[in-house]
């Protein structure tokens, strides 16, 4: 699970002694993360092209990324379940195809399931997960340093990206220890309330796995993980996974500012109604979300003062993965003519996501064997809040990670 | 009207003769020469912000472009009618702000409108348009190239940019002697029949003008055209405005590629009322509109066999100059989920094209001044079909801009 | 101000009496009642035709409705200022054209406005009106009373009709005096605290004049002041103009309902600048206008459980009056197959209310005339909330309304 | 195949002799046939609920309608194949549910599918069917009604439906003969070419079935067809079932002629993937579909001159059955303010028009066994073309129905 040494001949080679890779999810049975273990299987099988994939595009080819058929997937859970159930409620509703559920057997997930840290009164939860809840969080940080330990030694992967694709948390303020590691090394010691995300994420580098945030939950978003990550030398990346709407918000805002059109209003509303949907349907949850989705277009219209801006996402049970936005931005034009674009995305949230988790597990794998340790900036046309900062708009993000392959594959 | 000898210095150094520059226009009367006319006097006042104005953005605060109040307008028209009447029938259909046609008075622009060449039995023509299309090409030429020589002689300007915005010519066969300035220079002699839009182009080069081509017809594309531009020195650049469902489509396409969407079916639906849309509904001139709008969607996402794309105009009488456009884009994603992103873009044709020509005008007169002949590949994200070629993709233009920009004030 | 003796006649035979009607506004200098003032004179005068006007349609012709060219306007209003300068602002906004502004006077209106009732806290309001807010109940009646007869006597008007077209009120809890008209004129005799729209409606009852709520506010809704206009055999009719979105679900909803299809949700988006749009953005003033709109929807589709609806009202003050909605229904067909109907409605609030108050006041003068009392019936198409209930589908209320008039015409 | 005597008891009571129905397609492996075979099913068994059934709705509830599960299903088909195969296509695009094709089997369809009269040199066509085709046309009105005979003896319906559900024949020019039942009769003995709508209708009308036409072709359209109709005394009905886009047209344009407002331009973009948007694709036959699509839209607005209108269909083949149709209505409002209204519909064609396809049928044996003939006038909401002429106002035509009903039920 450390950093191999012949790095960066793997995958070029066919000699090379073949390299394994372990994601381990938080939330190993939502939709995502079934939909990237029976997505895997199918790809690599051939049953399916290589549609979403960004890491498959030419432009990352000679980058020697890890096979998608070297990919073992497992993680924690905490809701009672199996992965096969997981994935016929998907394709009953139209996300995941039903020969991809009937030829693909995600086989060993299950058995590659760990609990979860429930609290002990979620009554969705397993026992198991409820159990692990009640543990002080020194010992929580045992277990699961635990599960990472035994799933990289019982598939012999050579590396254990984790991944949190876990519901969103409700929003807290942030506590004073957030802001330096040995406060809160403190606070794990005296057992203090702490996000459930950054409990896994302090678990995942203190085992020596770098660390994906796909969610907007704090994760690995304090100062004092980011300083765990650079001394643990582990490469990590977030926050919020930029699957639907903010991408083609971050794609059309810049046309905008290019063409000095000015943006009077941008009003957004998001659909949704999976278990994401439900969550965000409570206010609580719902501000964190709300506020990357906002941000990003302000930073890239250069966050004028009579610009007026609404992001709402409500939950609507019936339309269940298949996340609908509708965005209507009110322009001026040269004169002062008042104009407007409006757009329609409809998608299917889970098949959006999860090529872009396994892009990421690609990209952070690599990152580690080349030695990269801290916020990959490169990544930052993944994420609604890149951990890296820099530009949101989607093109710019773009290039930076094209240059970063040209710089990698050219040793320049 | 040739290039000044203290070039470069312009617009920099407070004691600088104040350098102007005049701009022609091939349609004077037309909505955009019209919207141009009165919006340089309501930017240049302060009546109105600099919005829509490319040129006005910080990138280009460095380049010592000629200011918004040292241009002077003025061109050929074929149909009678002065500019206050055109003024007024665009202000009555909520393109131009009623306090700046009140404001403003375009004063002289009548008096620097000089008859076009009309098709002799075109009804909607003057007969002083009428009889110089009787003329013989030569004589044309000769007329045209004295029309520009009084311009700049009564105004006194620098330089004088030719910019055709006239009504869509009908496709018609390009004719051998396109491929070659002698060839071309024969048909002349020989009174062949040539688009209007050529001999334009033509006048203007012979004469020493830069030309700007904002529409679809041939203009200065025909490779003998930019013959005589390379011979002459002299910078050009077209084809035809990117201005509404065409940039939003090279903005958003990038987007599909990036994330290795496949794009299955990208429909597109024009509406516009004003008189470009009266000639669009004509097929033979919907034809080179449509081929221009087509063609950088395929080429930004890989031209693949499998993808189908529409693009219509429809002529709709009550939307007079305000366009309005529905796009369709059925993309598949991750195991071949079905998606789709569509929008409705609307806004004023002649707003959204005025500023831009303004802007090419400044950008193109830069170019003269510094040297630079041939066509204008920096200026790419103007234009539908550029005429330098290179990528479609909006961003890669707009950083190409911006590129020139920053090498143009280095001096690098 | 009573009914006339020669009822019936009016309007039919050349040599009646001039009949003339006044309007007599609560909001007075409000978007809606400036356009009523401008709009009349534009149409009485022939400056535009009569499009908007339901009463003007074949279908109403041989009623003998009041002429256009004899509705005399006038009102209360808290706020300071002029009609020109209300016009003036919505000529700027594109919702009065600029002709009409110029060519119609609105002569006298400012004459015929009498202060509102404001609260004496209300920095918006001006001193009189504060003033008028400060008196008891009884002598706010009074004097409201007063004006009402004044405008009558001035005017010569044989009725005055009393129309709410002010911002809607924050909701209260419903007192219990509201059931029961004895109840509440003890109310007012102790001067409890009632809301203003209830305090105008009281007044203009008691003075013997018809009420039309164009507003969700509780105006003339309460059982007591119902009973109150049985008592002065005075007819009304409410709530809350039916103008917009609501006009196009409830045209919609029945075809749903007609196929058989499911609809399992109904999502509402609507976004607006003007002043209602201010006063919307309050969560408090909101809730009235929520309600209606929902309760139509589900009146229509059949109250079924599993159907998800919102209505969203977002204040976009770039919109000013130009209301924006977008809706978006998804259902189910046969076979449980998920489809989907999406559309945007982008109209002038004010201009496609106005129209449809003089239609109010017309149809409401004559129902007066022909002795009728109560909640007018058949005008429940007008409103998004009938006082008289019945079905909130459009086309059946439209037809009620069509059917009254066959019946008022034939006497039958 | 005649009328029962125990005419309106039928399904009533329970000791009824069980009556039992027919409907024997034109097209009978087509998209929208395939579906109504597996859906009934799929009600009748209670897998599903009747969704999407207009017959099933209460309002319908007395009239004694064949019940779903007394349907027996067969046809004529072109093509060579099996229903099974088409079923499963249609389940791999989304349109038949994948529990619905597993556990419906359509037992004996194959079985009661009898070739259709195909041109000879139609690739696509199953040699029987193009044998057919090459019958002189007295023998292929013979073969024909031998099917029906057949269909009848072996099931032992009481009635066979004749309904024509295939593609769309290529418009042709209306011969003379169409006029006059006579002429039409010289012209099957002269052998001369008709179209082949015409035929099938004949043959079952001939045979003593009612007939229905969901198609644009002409079927029984031409009035020498309605004398047939009326000679055998048989009901009929047609033209083209209003499934979608237009449904929504016939439901929104009375709303604007209502309120008075000015429609100026309605247009209309359908796009489908399905063989009937192939067939579409062709100009020829997209003729006969477009003509009825924009006649009902002028109708309801009284056909004004400066109304323009559109209708477009284009064949996106990455679509397949899922039909998308975006309309934009821009009218005039009060002094005339210019609105929008645009919608999106995006629905399955098949699941669309199966359950109508089973209503009409349902209503058009009732209509028989109450000794109706000629065109069922009450069934006009069905039809984009309704043979019986009348409102195309969809509220008026389903209101029309129901008062059909209530005068059924009631005897009055």
């Amino acid at each position: 699970m450390t950093v191999d040494d012949n790095a960066g001949e793997s995958g070029t080679a066919d000699e090379a002694p073949r390299r394994t890779l372990g994601v381990w999810f938080v939330g190993a049975r939502g939709a995502i993360a079934t939909t990237v273990a029976y997505g895997l299987e199918a790809v690599a099988s051939g049953l399916r092209g290589p549609i979403g994939l960004v890491s498959e595009l030419p432009e990352f080819a000679g980058l020697g990324l890890a096979s998608l058929d070297s990919i073992v997937v497992g993680g924690w859970e905490v809701r009672p379940g199996t992965i096969a159930r997981a994935a016929a409620d998907l394709a009953a509703n139209g996300v995941l195809p039903q020969d991809v559920v009937a030829k693909s057997a995600a086989v060993g997930v299950d058995a590659r399931t760990a609990p979860g840290i429930a609290r002990k009164d979620d009554p969705s939860a397993s026992p198991a997960s409820r159990e692990r809840g009640e543990l002080p969080l020194r010992e929580q940080v045992r277990v699961l340093g635990e599960d990472l330990a035994a799933f990289a030694g019982s598939t012999g992967v050579d590396t254990v990206v984790v991944v949190n694709v876990a519901s969103t948390e409700a929003v807290v303020a942030t506590p004073e220890c957030a802001s330096d590691l040995a406060a809160l090394e403190r606070a794990l010691d005296a057992d203090e309330k702490l996000p459930q995300s950054v409990i896994y994420a302090y678990a995942a580098l203190r085992a020596g796995c770098p660390h994906v945030n796909f969610t907007p939950s704090p994760g690995a978003s304090w100062p004092a993980l980011r300083e765990l990550a650079r001394e643990m030398s582990l490469p990590h990346c977030g926050d919020d996974g930029k699957t639907g709407e903010t991408l083609v918000k971050t794609t059309l805002a810049p046309m905008f500012a290019h063409r000095a059109l000015k943006v009077r209003a941008w009003q957004g509303y998001n659909m949704l109604g999976n278990r994401d949907g439900e969550t965000l349907s409570d206010p609580a949850n719902k501000g964190a979300k709300l506020r990357t989705k906002d941000a990003a277009l302000r930073s890239i219209l250069g966050d004028p003062k009579d610009l007026h801006t609404h992001v709402g996402i409500d939950f609507v049970p019936s339309l269940h993965d298949w996340k609908t936005a509708w965005d209507f931005v009110h322009f001026e034009g040269f004169l002062g003519a008042r104009m407007s674009l409006q757009f329609t995305w409809s998608g299917s949230d889970s098949a959006l996501a999860a090529p872009l988790v396994i892009d990421l597990v690609r990209f952070t794998e690599l990152a580690k064997r080349r030695g990269e340790s801290g916020e990959l900036a490169h990544l930052a046309s993944f994420f609604k809040s890149p951990l890296s900062g820099g530009s949101h708009d989607f093109h710019v993000q773009f290039a930076a990670l094209v240059d970063y392959a040209r710089r990698a594959t050219t040793g320049s």
